[in-house]
């Protein structure tokens, strides 16, 4: 039998390499004389520069950029094996888990960092950007971004705003005269995975900022915030950046790169499965395991299961499913040509020692949903 | 498809039956069309009375009968649907579990209650008996259960030794003479899940007094009392029931039986898996699930999951095997039919709250096993 392996990370525990190495090792456990494909996927999150590169024999730079506080520090990001397409992530200079948890206020955390990695990528003279906007801790709406590109974001004095999102209460103009030229002849594409708009109900603030550190008159502050953002943007942008698909994607950075640097949104799971060649590796495939560290009703929607299972369906081909913790409510999954999802887990046990302990149960649920399948076939 | 399910009970939160209709439930979610066969296992342990009526459409009664420490309960036993098989679990009346655990001492426990469970049987007219062993909380060796039969086991003055291990240490002869006749009347087969002999090294004392209460000077104690034991069995009986597989069944009671009633031992699994008619309700089908709390190396020597597999294995259709506990070395099922071993599990949990959950979870298993089955099928 020929298997494709096409999991994402699993957080917390595995990469997604890691977790497709732990799930070769149990299909080969089942049989020896199964072909095995391993392609780590990601959807947009932390990971997806990492997986990206390794998919297409590319290169990891590093280079000194500010975090989301202001701090200097190391972030890679990369080129793929083409050597014309450069992808960054969000998350490198501005994610969450890169500051302390007592620094964590989206409030004040700015995207500058990120658009320094722009502009190194620039510098190298690339003018073909993959952005991958997961897991960032931010909720400036990508003004710090724009700002490190060059635009300038003035109060009623004609001077800078500081930056983070508070800094956006002061704004009374967007001058994007000085930006980088180079943007220009740029082609930039958004791999993200949700579909969140800037503002609103299920928008950046109200569904993101709470688990990046900030409170209810903090969330609802950047709500106001991101709503006067918008209403810049929009003027100067035939992008209706408020309610677009995406917009509110890295704290609304989705916004910010819809409206000033003509960037398309794509879903991450399927642009990461399209630049890894999945499709390829899937045709003539008899079985596709995949899987991430939780499915539930949200995993149908865009996340990586989800895109691998869609391709596979395309060719007929079943995709198994495994996950650490597998939710109620997954039935739409079953039409999205998933046959079976399961648990990694093999015994009662905290999810400390779950975490610890995944790539040894990750291994044993491959072998045993191979070994299963494979009874099927020959019975 | 055909499918059997026929698991053992979940120890802790599912008997045999209730886990066979969350398998069926979670079969029938995957499709409507299977043809579903529930036939609830057990291995000669706790629930293989209410297992075997079940399956026989037999019938239960109720008596009083001593506990293992001499008070009197309600214990019951049963009669299958052949209405001339009567089976008696040790554990009805002797179990472990049925006395607090401070008064769990296998020094002084008796298997007094067990021998008048079988009077009750005599008294109802069966003449055939399947004795099921698990689960006791005794190592009398089955002298109680000979006392309760009217046999005489004497002091060097003549007179009756006390009740429990202890009291062989004052035993100097055994005097059958007053045993109750209906006895060598009767057909007693023994339904036990373990094979281990009455002393040595992986006898009844040293392998299971530890847990039925018996600190290391009191093991030591009950294997010279067990020895002693034999020796006076021995005397009387061509069986050398010291080294007989299943002798140290049920705290000994194995031994008893062996020496004195003529029993027969069999497999429990093997035995319940014949009186239940698994063998013809398994021809045919396609596929066979089954299960018990905990899966381990242990499990190829005679536990349920096994028993099945073999089964099952003869018609050359493939078991699942689902667990709470997965443990490692589980190769040795492969070689019995087994194609595959997955866990209940869905998440990390603690035991309390596996065995709260085990149904639901259960269900969903049996539900994603079935569909990656038919899927490979289909394929």
């Amino acid at each position: 039998m020929k298997i494709v392996v096409a999991p994402d990370s699993y957080k917390g525990s595995l990469t997604a390499s890691e977790a497709g190495e732990a799930m070769r090792k149990g299909i080969q456990k089942a049989s020896l004389h199964h072909e095995i494909a391993v392609i780590p996927m990601a959807d947009g999150g932390e990971g997806s520069v990492r997986c990206l590169v390794d998919a297409t024999g590319g290169q990891i730079f590093t280079t000194t950029v500010e975090d989301s506080i202001g701090k200097n520090i190391e972030a890679t990001f990369g080129v793929l094996g083409d050597g014309a397409t450069c992808v960054i992530e969000l998350a490198a200079a501005c994610g969450l888990y890169v500051i302390e948890k007592s620094e964590r206020n989206p409030l004040v955390t700015s995207t500058y960092g990120f658009g320094q990695l722009m502009l190194a990528g620039l510098q190298r003279g690339y003018r073909r950007f993959v952005l991958c906007l997961g897991g960032s801790g931010t909720n400036d709406g990508g003004a710090g971004m724009l700002q490190a590109l060059g635009v300038k974001l003035l109060n009623v004095n004609g001077q800078s705003i500081k930056r983070g999102a508070i800094g956006l209460a002061d704004l009374h103009a967007i001058d994007t005269a000085s930006m980088d030229p180079r943007i220009h002849a740029c082609d930039i594409r958004i791999a993200c995975d949700v579909t969140n708009p800037l503002v609103g109900a299920i928008g950046a603030s109200r569904v993101f900022a709470p688990q990046k550190g900030a409170n209810e008159a903090a969330v609802e502050l950047l709500e106001v915030l991101m709503n006067n953002w918008a209403e810049h943007l929009e003027e100067i942008s035939p992008i209706q950046v408020r309610y677009a698909a995406g917009a509110g994607a890295g704290g609304g950075t989705g916004a910010g790169i819809l409206a000033l640097l003509q960037g398309r949104i794509k879903a991450g799971s399927s642009f990461i499965a399209e630049i890894s060649e999945l499709e390829r590796h899937i045709q003539g495939a008899d079985l596709v395991l995949t899987g991430e560290g939780k499915v539930d009703s949200q995993t149908a929607h865009g996340k990586t299961p989800s895109g691998v299972a869609l391709i596979a369906q395309k060719y007929g081909i079943p995709t198994v499913v495994i996950a650490g913790t597998v939710g109620t409510d997954i039935e739409n999954l079953y039409t999205q040509g998933v046959c079976s999802v399961l648990s990694l887990l093999n015994r009662p046990v905290s999810l400390e020692e779950a975490l610890v302990d995944a790539a040894t149960m990750l291994e044993s649920t491959a072998e045993a949903a191979v070994r299963l399948y494979s009874a099927a076939k020959s019975g």
